[in-house]
C-alpha cells in the first residue's frame, strides 16, 4: 500500500495519496498538483478517484487541474453547493481503490457540508480517518465561516460530528487532518504532534474536555478574523481554478525594467526582515518567503500584478506559494535582487532596527517609547504584554492605521520581528517615517528576561 | 517537532528521526548514514543521541558511523552482552530532546535486552512507542534468535512485554516498529498499514488474539530459517562495523578486465529475471536488485570480492544494500552490462523459460513435468501447490542440491519467478544444465485459474 | 556571459543558450523546453530571443512552446517558406543580447534558407558561429531533403556556405553545429570531438578535404534514406506544433488493463534487447530506450496510440524523446512491466539468440545459417560482412519483408544486437516464427576475430 | 568520448574530465572530487589516470583524494619539488585513455615545472590543449610565485611557452585553462568568454599583441599581492592534504551554544552585505558566500575553529569553498540564523549604510565626507574615482587599519558595496564605530551619473 502526507510548506496543510494495486486516490489535491502524479506514477499506480473533505477557504484546491491530468473523478462534498465540476459525496458512499476501500463519513461543523474518509486495510480493517478540517491534532475547526449568526449551530454540529461519529470508531484510529501545525485555520492553536490518534485527542485535546455538548459549543462558537483573500478562494473553489499547466516562471527583470513594470503593480519583498530593514525600495511590502501563506492573503492585491523581490535563494517557493493561494498574476523577479538595485544606482529606503537588550536599556534609562504591538490577543493573554505597548493586530493594522501616530517615534513590536517589518512596510508605504522595528520581538524579551533571573 | 521514518529499502528496516529544538536523536540508525546527519541539519538541528532497540542480526547498524559524523552519544539496548563502544541503556531511562523527552521501556522478548522506546511531545503526552523487534503490524518478532532451546521462555517474555507493558499503554499510541512489510524479520505475516496504533494491533494483529499467555507462547514459540549471514551482522553489530566515509563506487570494468578479475570473486547479476535469462555470464548468481536485500545473506560470500552485473541503471541501489548487510569487498561492475560483454564477443549462457499458459498446456496435454518449488512451506500451504512438484525451499537449496535430479529437465517454481531465476542460477553453476524457468509462479497460476472460471 | 550546449539526448541534437546581462537568447531551443526557462532564470536573465537555424526535420522545435512561456520573440530561417509562426531572418541582421551580439549569416546547402549565426564576446570578438546543419565535427549536412533532382545545386551551395562564407572567419573560431555523434542527420560520419574549431574542421573533416567545388559536389550531392517522420516533422515545425504544457505522464495500466487499451494501439517495448528476447506481448516493437530517437520514427504510427513497457526505470526518457518527434499520443505504460504481465498469467512469447562463439561454433560444424543482416551499406563497406548473410538494412525491412523467407531460421543480424531485436520484432508481428538474434553483432564478430589472432 | 569542464564556483578553478573507452583521465581534480568519480562511473568509466599542470597555491588540489577513492595514478608536473606523493611527468609524456591519448608539454613561466597537457582525438588529432595557468582567456599566468627575484626570468619562459610552444600547435586548438573569469590568479584580467582558442588568443588577448620578447617580459614581469594563504596551499600540495572522507557537515548550534562555542573561534557571516549591515554578531567577518573563495583566504585563520552565520540557504555552498581552501576545522553552524539569535534575546550590532543617490546628495550640499575606498589600484584607474577617498585596497586593510581615523566617520566604499561591509567588519571588530557602508559602490556611482547625462 502507497500511503503519503504531503506537506504544502507554509499553508501547513495536507494532502494524501493513498495507493493500492494499480490505483490511489488523493485527497483534498493542492494546486501544483504534479507531485501527486509524479509519486503516483513512480509507483506504477493511476490516480483514478479524487476526494475534497470540504471547499476549501484558505487555498486553491487542484482538483480540477489534476483530474485533467489523469482523468480521475473528482467528488467534491459540500453537495448542497452549487459546484462548476465534480460528483457531490453522500454519507457512507464508498470507493474501492486496488484492494482497499475509503468510505465518507459527514461531518458537518466546520462546513456543513465537510465529509470526513475512513481509511481500510487490504482486510477491510479500519486504520485511520481523513479528518478534514473537523478535528486536528489540539485543535478543531472553525465554525464561523457560514456566518457569524451560526457560529452556534455549527458548533453543536461539530460537537456531534467528533463526539457521535468520530470518537466511538476507536482510540487506536490515526486522525489525518487537513492541516499541521502553523495553519491559518487552526490558528496557533494547532498541537506539534507528528502524527496522532482518536485516542490522544480524546484524552489531550484541550477542545475535547468538556462536560457537555453545551459547554463544548460555548467554548468553540467564536469568531475570528476572516482574511479578505478567503472570499476568492471560496469563489475558485466552487468554479474551479484557471488552469495552471505548470509553475509559472517570472521573467528576471534588470532594475531599471523592473521599477517601471513595477509602476502599474505591487512589489513583494520575499528577502527576511533584516535585509529589507537595511535597504528596500519604496511601495514594497515586506513578506519573508515562510510567511507568505499565512499573511500573503492578507495585504496582496489579486487584481494587479505582483513583483518580487528575493535574496540569495530562488522565487520558486514564494511562486509555489502565490499560486497555491491564487495569485497568478506574478509579473516579474528582480534579476540580481537588491545588490543589482544598488549597483544600478538606484534609490531604497530602510528601517531602524534596536535589539531587546537595546529596548530594556531604553525603559531602564527612563525611556517611554511609542510601542505599537501588533500580536494577536490571544498572544498578548498568553505570553504577556510590553507596558504601555498600544495593541493593534498586523491583520487590522491596514483598517486601524490612522490610529499610529505619524510624529511619533515608533517601536513596532510582535513575536519575533517578522510581523513588525511586515506592519513596518505598511506603515511606509503611507507615508509614515519614523518606524524602528523591535527585533526579537517577545521570544527575544522573554528569553532576555529569563537570562536575567 | 521534527519526525521522520526512513525506510531502508530492500530491508523494510525502519530509522526513526526525531528532533525538537535545535537537538535530535536517531533510533536504530542504519549504515549509509548521511541522509540522518543531513535532514537533521536542515532543520537546524545536531544528532546528540543515539538509541538502539536491540543488537540487530539482520543488518548493520549504523550507530558508530553515525557518532563519527556527528559526536552524538550511543546506547545500546542489550546490556547483558559485551560491546564495544556506546553505553547501556537501563529499563525507565529518560533523555531530553529539545523540548521532548525519550524514555526506554525493557520489553524482552525477541532478545533478552530488548529496549522500546516512549515519545512524548512538548508537553509531556505520550504519542508514540518505538517497539523494535517487539511488535509489527499484524505481527510479532521472533523469538528463537537465542537458541531453540530458549524459544518456550523468550515467547513467555515477549507476551509479557506485549500485554504488561505495550498495550497499557493505551489504543491511542502509535506503534513505530522497526519493520515493515517485506522484511526478512517479520517475514510476510508483517501487515501492509503504513501506521499503526497499539488499539490496531489490539484488535486486529492475528498474533495477539490469544486467550492466555499459555496460548501465545504455543503459537509463537516457533524455529524458522537461521540465514547464515545473521552471525556476520551480530558480530559487527557488537564490535562495531568497519568505517564506512561514504558509499563505495565500484569501478566499472571493461568485460575482458571484469571475467579476469571476477576469476577470484563471485558474479552477482543485479538484472531482472527475463534478462538474466536470456543471456548470462558462466557462475553469475542472479539476485534481482530489489531482492538483495533478502536473499543476498543467504548466497553471497563475505570473504571474496563481489562483482556487479546491472543493467540499464547505476548499481548504486545494490551497492547501498550490500553495504547494509556487511559486504564491503565489492571489486568491479561491469562496464556497459551485458551488451558490451556480448559485443566484446566473450560467451555466456541462457536459461529456457516457460509461461503459466504454456505450463497448463502442458499439463492438459498430459505432461509429467519434473518441478522443483522453491516456495517457503507457509507459501505452499497458504497458497496452495502444482500437482506433483518437489518441494525445496531456496533457502535450503545449497544444503540439499542433490535432491534435484541432473538429467530430468527440471521447470524451477516459486510465487513469481525470482525466486526461480535464483535458484536455477545456483544449480546452473554447479552444473545442472536442463532448467526452465516458469515465468510468473503461483501468482501467475492462480491469476491464470481465476481467468478460466 | 551564459553559454550552455543543451543536448536532446538519443536525437544527439544541441540547443544553445547564450545570456549576457538580463538577456539570454536560445537557438533551436528543444520542445521540451523547460530547461532552458530554468537556467536563464537561475541565471536572473529573461530569454527575450529564439533563432533557428533552418526548418528542422528530425525533431519538433520548441520555439512557439518557449515563446509561450516567455515572451521570446521567434525567428526563423527558412524565409521562403510560409510559417505560421515568427519573423523571418535577413542574412546579416544583428540582435543585441545583454552586452553581446549574435549576427546571421545566411549559409545554404542543408536547406535553400539555413542560417548560421555568428557569436560575438562583449569587446565585438567573433568566438564561436552556431553552424546548424551546414558543419558538424568531421562530416557536413546532407543536401537531398530539398529532393533528389536537385541534390547538385544545394551541393554546390554547401559548398559555397562552408568554404566562401564559414572558413574564411578564421581557424580560432568555434564550430557550434546542430548534432553531435549519433545523430540521424549526421549518421554515423560525425567526429566524436566534444568540440571543434573552423580549423580542425579545415584540417581534419574529410568532406573539407578536396580540390574543386565539383570534387565536393560529387562527393556530397548523394541521396539517403528519408524516414517517414520527416514529413511529419517538417510540417509540425511550419505550422508550430501543438501545446506541450509539460512532459506527460502515461497512466500505469495493470496487465489486462495495458492489454485492452493497447488493443486498439501500438506497444512500444523499450526494454534492452535480452529482456524483450526472454518474453515479449504479442505485436510488440522493441526499441531499447537509448535507441528511440533513431529508430521510433521509422516504425510507430502517429495515429494511433503507443503504450509504453519499460523496464526497471522509469518511462520518462522515452516520453520525452516520443514527444520530440511529435508522438503526443502516449496511451498507457504497463505498471509493474513483464514481472506483472508473467504474475498476472497472461502470454508472452520469445525470440531465440545466439551468441557469437555459437555462431562461429556452427559455421565451423558446417552449418549454413540463413543470416539476415540488417546493418547499411556503408556499415557492410566499411566493418565487412558475414559469409553467405543476406543484406536488407533495417529502415528498409517493412518496405521489403517478403524477402525474408518464412520456413528457414532466420539468424537476425546487425551491429551490436538491437538492431537485431528491433526487426526480429517487427517479423515476429507479422507471422514469422523461427528467428533467432545473433547478439554481438558484427562488434562481437570482430572482436572474436581479434582475440583468436 | 567523455568530455566535461567542472567549474569550482567561486574559485573559477576548472577540472577537466576526459574519458574513452571504459577509462578516464581528470586533469587538476579539486579536493571535493565526488563529482568526478561519479561522472565518470555514470558513463562506465574508471578514473586511471590524474595529471596536475602545476603546484597550484590557491587552492587545494584532489589528487591524492581522487586517487584513494579510485586507485588512479598520480602524475605531477613539478618535478623539481619534493612532493610526498605521485610520480613526476616528463616533457612530452604520453598516456592512453581508451582511443584518446594525452601527451605533456612542458611550458614553465607561471612556475618552473608548469606542464600543458595535449588532447587528440581517437583519430590521432589534436583538438584541444589544457593550459593550467599558462594562457587564460585574455590573459596569462603571472609570473611572481617564484619570487620578485625572478619575475624577468619566468616572463622569459612564459613567453617562449606562449609563443614557441603553444601558438604553433594552431589557431584551431582549443585552449583550456585552470581559471576562467573571477579566478584570483588571473584576477578580473580573465576575459568572459565561455570557450576559446589558440587562434582568438592570437589575436586578442592583449597580453599577446607585443612586438617581441622583450616588451612581453617588461608588460607581464608584475609583482602581484601575495594572499596569506597561499603559503598554506602550497605546502598541503606538496604534502598532500588530510584526507577528507565526505564534505563535512558543521553542527548545527542554538544561539547560546553558538556564542559559547565561537569564544576560541572565528564568526564568519556569510550572509549578503545587507543582512550584515542590519544586524551581526560582535566579532563576526563578513565574508558573502559568493566572495568566500575570493577573500576567506586573506582574512580567516587556519589555526581556530570557524563558525559560520548563514541566511535563508544552507551552509554547504560555503563549507565546500572552506575545504577547497583547506579550512578543515568547521565548529559550527548558527541554528536558526540571525532570527534565532534576536529571538533568544542576544545582544548584536548594525552598521549604517547610503545610497549613491544619498551619498551624491551629501556632495551637492557641501559635505565632505571620509570616504575609504577599498578597491584596488587597477580598479582605480580603470573605473575613476570618489573625489576625496582615500585609497586603501581590501587586502592591505588588516596590516594598514591604523591609516583610518577613529574618530571620523567613515563612509567605507569599494565596487558595489560588498567589499566594504567585508571591511567594515574587520574595522568594527578591531574597535571603529563610526561606519557607513556606501551601497552599490563604483557601479552604482557611475549608473547614476549616466542616467543623469
Amino acid at each position: 500500500m502507497l500511503f503519503e502526507r504531503i506537506e504544502s510548506e507554509g499553508l501547513a496543510h495536507y494532502s494524501y495519496l493513498l495507493g493500492s494495486g494499480n490505483e490511489a486516490v488523493v485527497i483534498d489535491p493542492r494546486r501544483d498538483c504534479q507531485v501527486h502524479v509524479d509519486r503516483a506514477a513512480q509507483e506504477g499506480m493511476r490516480i483514478t478517484h479524487i476526494l475534497e473533505t470540504h471547499r476549501n477557504e484558505d487555498y486553491v484546491i487542484g482538483s480540477t487541474e489534476l483530474a485533467a491530468r489523469t482523468g480521475a473523478e473528482i467528488w467534491h462534498a459540500d453537495s448542497q453547493l452549487d459546484y462548476a465540476y465534480g460528483n457531490p459525496v453522500a454519507d457512507g458512499q464508498r470507493w474501492r481503490i486496488g484492494e482497499v476501500e475509503v468510505q465518507a463519513l459527514a461531518s458537518p461543523g466546520h462546513t456543513p457540508g465537510m465529509m470526513n474518509y475512513l481509511l481500510h486495510d487490504a482486510g477491510g480493517r479500519l486504520w485511520g480517518v481523513c479528518t478534514g478540517d473537523t478535528l486536528f491534532a489540539g485543535s478543531v475547526g472553525r465554525v464561523d465561516l457560514a456566518g457569524p449568526e451560526r457560529t452556534e449551530e455549527m458548533a453543536g454540529l461539530l460537537y456531534d460530528s467528533i463526539f457521535e461519529r468520530l470518537l466511538p470508531l476507536g482510540d487506536g484510529v490515526l486522525v489525518l487532518p487537513a492541516h499541521g501545525p502553523g495553519s491559518v485555520c487552526g490558528g496557533s492553536s494547532i498541537a506539534d504532534r507528528p502524527w496522532t490518534t482518536l485516542g490522544i485527542e480524546r484524552r489531550h485535546n484541550p477542545r475535547l474536555q468538556v462536560a457537555s455538548r453545551q459547554e463544548f459549543v460555548e467554548q468553540t462558537a467564536l469568531t475570528q478574523p476572516f482574511p479578505p483573500y478567503f472570499a476568492m478562494m471560496e469563489r475558485l473553489n466552487l468554479e474551479g481554478p484557471p488552469s495552471l499547466p505548470r509553475l509559472p516562471t517570472p521573467p528576471p527583470l534588470a532594475p531599471e525594467a523592473f521599477q517601471t513594470a513595477a509602476g502599474d503593480g505591487t512589489i513583494v519583498d520575499l528577502r527576511d526582515s533584516l535585509g529589507f530593514q537595511a535597504a528596500n525600495i519604496a511601495g514594497a511590502v515586506s513578506i519573508w518567503t515562510p510567511r507568505l501563506a499565512r499573511y500573503g492573503g492578507w495585504f496582496l492585491p489579486y487584481d494587479r500584478d505582483l513583483y518580487l523581490v528575493a535574496g540569495d535563494g530562488s522565487v520558486t517557493p514564494a511562486v509555489r506559494t502565490l499560486v497555491r493561494l491564487g495569485y497568478d498574476r506574478i509579473g516579474g523577479a528582480l534579476a540580481g535582487g537588491m545588490e543589482a538595485w544598488q549597483s544600478d544606482g538606484l534609490p531604497s529606503g530602510s528601517l531602524m532596527n534596536i535589539t531587546v537588550p537595546q529596548l530594556r536599556t531604553l525603559f531602564e534609562k527612563g525611556g517611554e517609547p511609542w510601542i505599537l504591538d501588533l500580536r494577536t490577543a490571544d498572544e498578548l493573554e498568553n505570553e504577556g504584554r510590553i507596558q504601555g505597548a498600544y495593541h493593534l493586530p498586523l491583520t487590522d493594522l491596514l483598517a486601524r492605521m490612522d490610529e499610529v501616530p505619524r510624529e511619533e517615534n515608533i517601536f513596532v513590536f510582535c513575536g519575533s520581528g517578522v510581523r513588525s517589518t511586515i506592519g513596518a512596510s505598511l506603515l511606509a508605504r503611507q507615508g509614515w517615517r519614523r518606524l524602528t522595528v523591535v527585533m526579537g520581538g517577545m521570544e527575544g524579551w522573554q528569553a532576555l528576561s529569563a537570562s536575567r533571573r
